[in-house]
């Protein structure tokens, strides 16, 4: 009979977190609280120091940090990636493993490929963001029931995804396989989208004079308080991503046809009807546990309509998939 | 030596609340809860009879319920404003003071005019949604803190304003002068805005398909939040007000210039920074004491400034007005 464990025995033994902010710094606290040996790294020596001063294994470089690691996971901001990349690509084993944590995959994968081409790498975006930034924000609880997506292009080896999936499940997060162009157009609408709607708002209602700000309430509030992230964050979220000039496009069609409505004396209430419709049908969606074959492509399809995984199971060679999907 | 009093004791005798939704039936509430006498009257009978348990008067039609009050309010939806009033005018005496709690104050003000010209009206907008609504989710404690806009035309008696601003103090809120059109204009940008911006990223975020559903978090469900209000409510808050269609032209301007940056492998940055810098004022605006002259044109002007009263202080025929402005 086979006994069926959970991944985390047969994941990875050793994991560098290069990069100690909110995202980077809750996953080094997230890998050991699982039980797995981490070492951390960062260029801020103060931010290394409080790492180290919380009882973390701290490297004095990013390739030592590597050296030894069959996890590898890019944390530091998105235009520092190609340097790093750089740095430790002699460090890098042919065994090792290379994530990253941003929100676009594309930019990342085509460094990789530019500077990085032989080694094993799977992109990721764990969507967990909060207000706070840095490593005083980080919180090893940060990534519980938060959707993850795991990249598996066509070249992809499966086996090294599955290893990482198992780690996300087992950090409580819940994988969602997709390849880069598709989470990339996906986040565009729900990323980059919300942060360029919030931005509009913020400064069309600040046009409004003194009196409007006094009047802003729960709707100005809760629609532009993803403006309170900082500029140079949203631009790496948005810029270059072509899926962002196509969801602008629908958003503005959308609200041209409201705007035109209202100056003909009509109603908004088409577009408000189908937004609300929209709103609670997400709300409202409801999941069923499935058995997923160990196939690049059958996982892929399973992002693309919206489900995730949530157990890697293993048995010597043999590999067993769960997951969730959306009950149609 | 004056001793100055609150305005309580010396606002209103009699309170009629038509209409005991969330505004009107937190209203009910709060009135008494200041110590001032209110009847209710629902056109719902079950409505009615939830308020008639909980220990409050009910009269059997609005114009019991008017009759005798030197102050009434219109808290129905706003449809059903004008078929209220034509019931009304026969039992409005010359001494009563009319307000509402709707959105948009235009719409009122023409209705008032139509169909009961010699009453004293005072538009009212308390900026208090949450996001129940009914009698059930009622709260004597919904207005603290909130504000609470008052119109002052050029034609509205000033102390029937200063009564009315007197017992919003009473309730805890900010009363804030000003006019039906600037109200109006204001608003398009605070609440209209932010409702069609709501459905536009909720209608637009669904057309990624399941994948981005998935992947949605922070920043789509804040953005997307008040696209859960009834597509019918945010039609009374829209339609009619040309305010919304300047506001939407800015709003599309806006993310049309960001859209074409990006599509020209530019940045979002130029919207992103406008938008924090104006979200975190918002947030860090101050606000000073200053005593306040009785005068409608120099309260509206305080107003349009920011401002708002904060007690309206009496002695015999004397009035003492006091408030908050922003410090510049």
């Amino acid at each position: 009979m086979t006994r069926w464990r959970y991944g985390r025995a047969v994941s990875f033994s050793r994991v560098a977190v290069l990069g100690l902010g909110l995202i980077g710094g809750s996953l080094l606290q997230a890998v050991r609280h699982a039980g797995i040996e981490v070492v951390g790294y960062d260029v801020d020596p103060a931010t290394a120091a409080a790492a180290s001063a919380s009882g973390f294994a701290l490297a004095p470089t990013d390739a030592v940090a590597a050296h030894g690691a069959d996890l590898v996971v890019l944390a530091m901001p998105l235009p520092e990636v190609p340097e790093a990349l750089r740095s430790l690509a002699p460090h890098l084993g042919p065994r090792t493993v290379l994530t990253d944590v941003g929100t676009l995959k594309a930019p990342v994968l085509g460094a990789v490929r530019k500077y990085v081409p032989d080694v094993t790498f799977v992109g990721g975006h764990p969507l967990a963001g909060v207000e706070e930034t840095g490593w005083g924000a980080a919180d090893p609880l940060l990534f519980r029931d938060c959707p993850w997506a795991l990249t598996l292009e066509t070249d992809t080896p499966l086996d090294a995804w599955l290893k990482l999936a198992g780690l996300v499940c087992d950090l409580g997060a819940k994988p969602v396989p997709t390849t880069a162009a598709e989470q990339d157009a996906a986040v565009a609408r729900v990323i980059g989208l919300p942060h360029v709607l919030a931005g509009a708002l913020a400064l069309t209602g600040l046009a409004g004079g003194p009196l409007g700000l006094s009047l802003a309430a729960g709707s100005y509030m809760s629609g532009s308080r993803v403006a309170r992230t900082r500029p140079e964050l949203v631009t790496t979220w948005c810029d270059g991503n072509p899926g962002l000039v196509e969801a602008l496009d629908d958003a503005i069609r959308h609200l041209t046809s409201a705007r035109d409505a209202l100056a003909a004396s009509g109603s908004v209430y088409p577009l408000a009807a189908a937004g609300h419709d929209a709103r609670i049908n997400w709300e409202h969606r409801q999941f069923e546990p499935v058995e997923l074959p160990a196939s690049a492509a059958e996982l892929v399809r399973h992002g693309q309509t919206g489900g995730w995984v949530t157990a890697v199971l293993r048995d010597e060679g043999e590999v067993r998939l769960l997951g969730m999907r959306p009950i149609a």
